[in-house]
């Protein structure tokens, strides 16, 4: 093996796929990242995976002998990210466990291990296919991932859930405590592929939130409209854009149904500057973290504003005032200061508005404009 | 107490404060902050203390009535920055226990506890004054703090020594493997105040790293010229600038006559850009970190270039080679990689030239040109 290519493009690429590489790897081979040299079509792929998750990608290189090789990820990546701008010529014998890096400042031999011992990325020989633009797909991991359980114990929790129709995919997320759905449609227009999903079918996956924090890390600097290809297979979710692959398994468990905890009808709703109201309720969090992290929300319809306390017993009380549109009665509801804040952070909207009927059913956040988004928070009974 | 200021000023202040309050009070009291309103004067002044280091700042207010009171650093601290720009009443009543604070947005009312348990910062009746511009102050902390022993056992060597004298003040630091000295000219000028140390007398002290560490980070936004007044007495460090005052305990025991090991004559000098061979020595130790932390040092008197070699075994091995000017003879020398680094780091010149005799005696590091600063290095012995 022995190709040049550039530190620039080496760096980015190392760092992207090191999100792959286990901490504390199961198998010595799993620390490394694999090179695979492709002459025929002079391009370099890097490819890293702890049997769960997998990331490989492709760069372009000047490839003078194809080959593959597996060098330590973390080492690689420090070297490299180290080195100044310029070409970087990289080889290795086959009949050597050295590799040998070399740049115009020095040159260094890092010890690899074979190719072969390292696993092969799950492919999806049949399975669905759906596509989807770098943006919806964007859209409906940040208004969902926060959502998400991270108690392990609760394994089909701790991942997103998507609902694959015809004609659009559903996120959804709940850790028990508050639920996230989000609907994007489907690309479409004369270039978009045809999805393989027919009319009325859905298709029902749950995919692990680690596996979609890289996938959103991942497209994060991709333009908006690039298409992203989803194929799904039993036990194997694989994403592709462009010349990136994420593949993971996914999560067993049958995900709840949690469509029924939507209410269809609401008696109240007030309209307020999301900024707004996460400001104050940061500021507010700060003395309800110090008791129970329960916040109340007093609206008043009559002069239209909402009024955010708390109380925690040896530390202290707060009080903020909102300006806010109100249409339906004046009451006191309460709420885990926690997921309140964390559905905001994640809205978007300049406004948003807040659903409600009593002050112990379910609760509805929605963005007011935007994507269809839909954040439910069970609020907490206070005693007076 | 009742008193108006802005936002801005009491979050910075705030800040720099927070800085001595211990993460794990002895005392309840010392978690809090003391807010002393002055109705004379208009200011307020915030006082933390952890019993070794001591902060005090002062800000402008609108003192209505004066008074005291503490109130827990992290929590107001954490409320104050979240808080929208504008001005803020604090008031408390002195038969509470309650101290409210009032934004536009809201009010918040926190518990307190009396300031009469809060212990007073130490001053210095008598003892020994310089002035110092904080440029020069800066100058000799960024020049030692990195050399000073984080072993807790070795007191005196975590620790920043000052010798004071009529003409400057020398600064040195040494954890036993290097040593760093730097020299600083007290400030002349008619309108500098004079020393109080005669000609000939020097007053030696040693301050705790982690004092000067905020002192550093006090000072750092101030404009060089400012004059910092050092105040020592048995057992504390006083140092006022402008409307803030740090005070430190000093640690006993007598510091290392440490002039005596550096060389007074060099057989052999090596002159080098500073920022490549620190480039070239953070790419190398990603390998030697995996080893022993050695880095060879090859000096070609003839082709006047520095290779720089690492060998780990199992890991691999790499060199890097820089022009540079030799005046002496080639010689092989290996360094602890960490230490040389550190000392590059903190060096400040474009160029830095090495002096050195032999690969078994100290190596002494300078910049060239600036501030008369000296890092000694031992260097490490190798089999061949």
């Amino acid at each position: 093996m022995k190709l040049v290519c550039t530190q620039g493009d080496l760096n980015t690429h190392l760092s992207l796929a090191a999100h792959a590489v286990p901490s504390r790897p199961t198998h010595p081979v799993l620390a490394n990242v694999r090179l695979t040299a492709d002459g025929e079509n002079q391009y370099l792929q890097l490819t890293a995976f702890d049997l769960s998750l997998g990331i490989r990608v492709t760069l372009p290189a000047q490839v003078e002998s194809g080959g593959e090789i597996t060098l330590p990820a973390k080492l690689l990546n420090d070297i490299v990210s180290r080195l100044p701008e310029g070409e970087i010529t990289l080889e290795h014998d086959a009949d050597q466990t050295l590799t040998t890096l070399k740049c115009a400042s020095g040159q260094y031999q890092i010890q690899g291990m074979s190719a072969e011992e390292f696993p092969e990325l799950p492919v999806v020989e049949s399975g669905k296919v759906v596509h989807l633009s770098t943006e919806a797909l964007v859209e409906g991991l940040r208004g969902t991932l926060f959502a998400t359980s991270s108690d392990e114990t609760k394994q089909v929790l701790t991942g997103v859930h998507l609902a694959v129709r015809a004609d659009g995919l559903e996120f959804a997320a709940t850790d028990g405590h508050r639920l996230a759905v989000v609907e994007v449609v489907n690309l479409e227009g004369e270039d978009a592929p045809k999805s393989e999903i027919k009319e009325g079918e859905v298709f029902e996956v749950t995919v692990p939130a680690q596996a979609f924090r890289e996938l959103e890390r991942t497209m994060g600097k991709r333009s908006g409209t690039e298409l992203v290809a989803l194929h799904f297979d039993e036990g194997q979710a694989i994403f592709e854009v462009d010349d990136r692959r994420l593949t993971s398994r996914t999560l067993e468990g049958s995900y709840p149904a949690y469509r029924q905890l939507i209410p269809r009808q609401f008696e109240n709703q007030v309209n307020v500057d999301r900024r707004q109201l996460l400001g104050a309720l940061e500021r507010i969090a700060v003395i309800a973290d110090k008791k129970n992290n329960i916040v109340k929300f007093s609206l008043d319809n009559q002069g239209q504003q909402l009024t955010l306390s708390v109380d925690a017993a040896d530390v202290g009380s707060a009080n903020e005032i909102l300006p806010v549109q109100i249409s339906g009665d004046s009451m006191d509801i309460a709420f885990n200061v926690k997921y309140v804040m964390q559905s905001l952070q994640n809205l978007q909207s300049t406004e948003i508005q807040m659903q409600l009927n009593t002050p112990v059913s379910p609760v509805i956040l929605t963005p007011l404009g935007g994507t269809k988004m839909t954040h439910l928070v069970m609020p907490v009974q206070i005693r007076d």
